[in-house]
């Protein structure tokens, strides 16, 4: 390990905590990691990027070396707020050690991923091949002018890279247990249903589009498929319905049913939505009329490549835990569905049952753990000599 | 027809229509019914109640006679607002004649059934028995300190009554071609169905309620019953099915179902909640909770007992239109039904197609025709000599 302070995951992770870099203020986080990168031979460019109906975004992007095998390493420094201060002990942008874990909000989620990757970089050597890191300050919100135009703009550069790792806690109990090979896609639409409005005393005038509502919401609760070899099955859940009518004498006019599907490499946006549209037409309309459509932009799935760097990553894992990690894809939808359009990418990062809650912490023990993994995984991929 | 002011429906009716009585305000209607009354012989009460979680309310009750048959008439005088001023043709408070009708608000709904009664009234002698009219001020919006509390302190006071007369608009297409003699029910619930949040991501550790809120749906949307004599089918409708959760990606933790129910005389508010009870324990709930309550007080079903006065009531209406009326129990709830506590009640009034719309109107030849319905019943129920 080296003596230069971007070498030590617990000095660097306490300076990224004492930034309250809440999604989309910057709070001086960047200006940290740029001083700790510079210190170790990385070049950044910082990068503010805006529009699209969303907040301007700051993000950073950092190159060390411009030969041999390249990686790239992809995390966010923003947070989500603490919420109420009174559930937490001490103030969540202090960072407090106790108990040999490290308080605050984003210790976990993820700053950790950040100090000890930065950590594991000073410790081989800068010509042992190209290193790269993208991180935004915007993963927890809208997440438009982050990683998706970060990606995009290194693309432009020529930035390419071989493999790439996603520092998001990726553990389910212990450091180390599970590595995420790929992400389920997500796709949320809304079907309206529309009648005739009327009087409730005078049904034969009006027809209730409710009952075709309530027929369509449970042609929807049904098996999509049976999961694949990595993948969890597909699942549909109505996340909310909706009508608004506050008078109890009258029938209303419409209804809508929103939800959401998560779902696995069998399908895309376009066949998962041809599939909701065959539910929808298998019930009896009783005369109302059925409109469907997507509700924001649906992320698709994606499988990274099972390739000799992932074993590498397992092997560099087992030789820090003592135990291989499991390939997983579960869990929600995250940045690295915008890096897999460019290379095979894995999340790989700490244990976060703490993350998004009061009292966020890590263990300081997890951090100096994942610090090893991620130097013992560049020393295999980079081939540095020992 | 006598030559007091109360004996010219047409010109009692400019006088009440001409009074802004939108629920609540009195706007001077009942001084306009009360100075009426007063010229003719009756006895007039006015009675303001209030509380029980409503405004207070303008009632009047008037008597005329002590002795003899007694009829009670019962009506009100408040109307529903004009609504978009611009879709009127003139002023809805400024009674305008044109094309043998007469305009304004209130005008069918039902100030036209007060103003027929008075004069028709005005026509008979004063000793022929006992006529009692029980008027409120509100039977168009909460109708809790109106005609019921007005009826339960005429009982209090031993003002019995024979056979009563409501004054709504009972007609359908013409004049005199229905009455109703009943009422059906009206009964209004919400079921709340409660599961676990999560997220949309792991289902497996949450609980959607939604699937189980349509399966209650669908078990609401079946046959109540086949209908009775006098009574169509009870009916169900949804109102309302409520979830509010603009969050995509989260379970929601409950959604509820609002219904109201109108129903025939093969039911009590009672017997239909252990209905409602049936079908929602009729379909697998999946874990999650449901509950179910009244939404409001429900008014209960009456059939008015098919007595010699009815009959009366048809040869009255057939010595004027040359047709005896259907015996109806169509449409919506009505003050009846607090009068059909105390005695028989049969509601005839005037055609209503243009009531609570723009331009509401009645034509002159059905008030006056009205009034003669009202007149030739009169003269039968007291037996008056030609």
């Amino acid at each position: 390990m080296t003596s230069l302070p971007a070498g030590d995951p617990v000095r660097l992770l306490k300076d990224l905590v004492a930034c309250p870099s809440v999604t989309p203020a910057e709070a001086g986080v960047l200006d940290v990691l740029e001083r700790a990168l510079g210190s170790i031979g990385f070049a950044v460019t910082r990068l503010r990027f805006e529009g699209d109906g969303s907040y301007p975004v700051d993000n950073l992007f950092a190159i060390r070396g411009n030969g041999g095998r390249r990686l790239l390493f992809a995390g966010h420094t923003d947070v989500v707020p603490p919420g109420e201060l009174a559930n937490w002990t001490s103030d969540p942008f202090t960072p407090r050690e106790a108990d040999g874990k490290l308080y605050g909000r984003g210790a976990a989620d993820m700053k950790s991923g950040i100090a000890a990757f930065v950590a594991a970089a000073a410790s081989i050597p800068a010509d042992a091949g190209t290193v790269m890191m993208a991180i935004t300050n915007d993963e927890e919100a809208d997440a438009i002018n982050g990683t998706d135009k970060l990606m995009a703009w290194a693309e432009a550069q020529q930035h390419h890279f071989d493999f790439a790792i996603v520092g998001e806690p990726s553990s389910a109990a212990m450091l180390g247990d599970s590595i995420k090979i790929g992400r389920r896609g997500s796709l949320s639409g809304i079907i309206t249903v529309s009648g005739t409005q009327g009087h409730v005393a005078y049904p034969d005038r009006a027809n209730n589009p409710l009952p075709t509502l309530a027929r369509i919401v449970t042609a929807l609760d049904t098996d999509i498929d049976g999961g694949t070899e990595h993948f969890p099955a597909s699942n549909l859940e109505v996340t909310s319905i909706d009508v608004g009518n506050a008078v109890s004498n009258v029938i209303p006019a419409s209804g809508t049913i929103r939800f959401n599907i998560r779902y696995n490499d069998l399908w895309t946006p376009e066949t998962l939505s041809n599939w909701v549209r065959e539910r929808i037409a298998s019930v009896d309309h009783a005369g109302a009329s059925v409109t469907f459509a997507l509700a924001g932009l649906p992320s698709r799935s994606f499988l990274s490549p099972l390739s000799g760097d992932v074993d590498t990553l397992g092997d560099a894992i087992a030789s820090v835990t003592g135990r291989r990690p499991e390939f997983s894809t579960g869990g929600g939808t995250s940045d690295a569905r915008f890096i897999a359009q460019y290379g095979p990418v894995v999340e790989c990062g700490l244990v976060g049952p703490s993350m998004h809650k009061a009292d966020e912490h890590i263990a300081l023990a997890d951090l100096t753990g994942l610090t090893e993994i991620y130097r013992a995984f560049l020393v295999r991929f980079f081939e540095v000599q020992a």
